[in-house]
């Protein structure tokens, strides 16, 4: 998608020894491109979160696996490099897999197999989001000729932007489809605590891309919905079991239930490899990690003087828990928008989508 | 309550010519007393929220009033003062009444019942979140030898604390009043964006009275009740309509929500000051403040050095819409606790506790 007008991936190689990527922990305070030229670069990337995001972080260490071939002295110096990339956020799928689908291609077909293999990694992110797109732009268009003359306002947590992908977005995706096809679209953006990447980067991304928004504390989705200002929800999803339960960004379920208290449709947007085939009670079966404590007792912005800064918002010595993700249940989710179309949140629905899978 | 083992309360006259309060804007930074002098510092400090929260601004005007007679030289001039100290919170219902029961006492007992009546309304206010209190208690031993061994965990969200009312709080009235009576409690405190009053007031407090808690990011409210980690939530309201409905800080709705597709009892504590009776949907009818941006565009803290001070959290240029309350329907509200005991959110539970009122 565009930044200052100009059409960006998240991630891609611009010649065989760099891979380039944005670097997201600056958003939205600075735009700015870092360069990765070896794989401890690129975990170093990947680790710190340069980086993030399902897709993004596949691609981007598919792309590593294309420096690596250039590193590696002999099959096992490839495979200690490929290891240093899965052990740099174990519980990213999208990483484990990448990587381990570049080994069995070198192994293959040789190492100047790896770089199109990135590629393809690359163009098939980018083209699920792109066909999540479409499919919910005929839910988006179906909705808007209910509601003519004025926009359609839609609700979105957390970041399930271009920048968590490789391009589109997922719960983006119908919404840059409508914008580009000339619905008339508001987004309310919840601000997503305790990290903000509602503000930092969805909301950056809807600016640069020219879509009509507005940042809200993510306690305010109640009441907009309860007053009849919100049309439709869609979030992103971290991982959705086989029955159609979806985690997501801590407080995706609270939403959920304020859309189906006031009749709001509530969609989760996702590629096929998002769903987790072995799961079927997503509260129970999902384990919701604690992260840091300081996300939550520290806040990153600019000072009066333009610097990016840091401020302690809770005092130190209070007890604070961080929980990273919720559940949404199934019976909570109207639809699931996949690349293959839009589907119930159900076995029975998922499995006539993904027939080979379930 | 107690800070740092002794106890206070919000507002108090340590003699005849100065009221005292505790400065909420430095919490929990700094625990700092101001002393007011004149009906001018009195407003500015109601005005400045030095004082927040319906019964500590209430007791504060009455106090106002008792600088006011000392102040004023004439009828004229005495109203003129009482003018001033109501117009710092328009929308602030306990401002007008302790003003204007200040006015009416004083046309008939003269200037020397100013200080008195105000004594009399702050200790009204002490008395019904004590009696609160003692009706909560009841309600969390039930709750509590249902759970025998383990801390009960109340959830609770932004501040109706002692620091709003003059002593006990509403919403943490019954968890003081346990806490004393050596039930063991553990408190979940909201952050509550924008204005964090969970971690900067809530917290606080509970830190002062030795309550166990953990400050919580308010997205995490809904997942926890999906793990049985709330036996109860307990909120302020900020008005509630004769049939139930109670507007509160935003995000309360969320928190009903959740109790409600969890099972977990939601009970709102208030004294009756705050029933609204000229109201009965509380959605359609009362009126929801937006308010200033900057509160979600920046927040406060103390930096590296230890100072306190304000950081940018949204971009400059970023549109943003902060809704101050939103609007808990009686349907999710399991019961309201009042200073005369614990009722149904209903226009007949209601009227049964207050039968002159409705």
């Amino acid at each position: 998608m565009r930044v200052s007008g100009k059409p960006y991936r998240t991630v891609w190689m611009p010649d065989a020894a760099t891979v380039r990527i944005i670097d997201q922990r600056r958003l939205p305070w600075a735009f700015e491109l870092i360069e990765l030229h070896t794989v401890a670069e690129v975990a170093a990337a990947i680790r710190d979160m340069a980086v993030r995001g399902a897709g993004c972080i596949g691609a981007t260490a598919a792309y590593g696996m294309a420096l690596a071939v250039r590193e590696a002295r002999s099959a096992a110096d490839l495979q200690a490099l490929a290891a240093q990339l899965i052990a740099t956020r174990p519980t990213a799928v999208n990483l484990a897999w990448a990587v381990n689908l570049q080994l069995e291609a070198i192994r293959d077909g040789g190492p100047e197999i790896a770089r199109p293999t990135a590629e393809r990694v690359a163009d098939e992110d980018a083209a699920a989001c792109a066909a999540i797109g479409q499919h919910g732009l005929h839910l988006l268009q179906d909705l808007a000729a209910r509601h003519p003359g004025r926009p359609l306002n839609i609700l979105t947590h957390c970041n399930a932007g271009w920048l968590a992908f490789v391009d589109h977005g997922s719960a983006t995706g119908p919404i840059y489809a409508a914008h580009a096809a000339g619905i008339p679209i508001h987004v309310w953006v919840d601000e997503t605590r305790p990290r903000n990447q509602g503000v930092r980067l969805t909301g950056w991304e809807l600016a640069q891309e020219g879509v009509p928004h507005t940042v809200i504390a993510d306690n305010a989705g109640g009441h907009l919905m309860q007053h009849g200002l919100v049309d439709l929800v869609i979030t992103g999803a971290d991982r959705v079991t086989r029955v159609g339960d979806a985690a997501n960004k801590i407080g995706t379920y609270l939403k959920a239930l304020a859309a189906r208290d006031n009749g709001v449709p509530f969609y989760i947007a996702l590629p096929s490899s998002t769903f987790d085939w072995s799961l079927s009670d997503g509260i129970r079966e999902i384990p919701i990690e604690q992260r840091n404590a300081e996300e939550l007792t520290h806040a990153e912005g600019i000072d009066e003087s333009g610097r990016e800064s840091t401020l302690r918002i809770i005092p130190a010595g209070s007890p604070v828990a961080n929980y990273g993700f919720d559940v949404t249940p199934a019976r909570l989710i109207t639809g699931l928008i996949t690349e293959r179309g839009i589907c119930p949140a159900s076995e029975d629905g998922i499995r006539k989508l993904y027939p080979e899978a379930v």
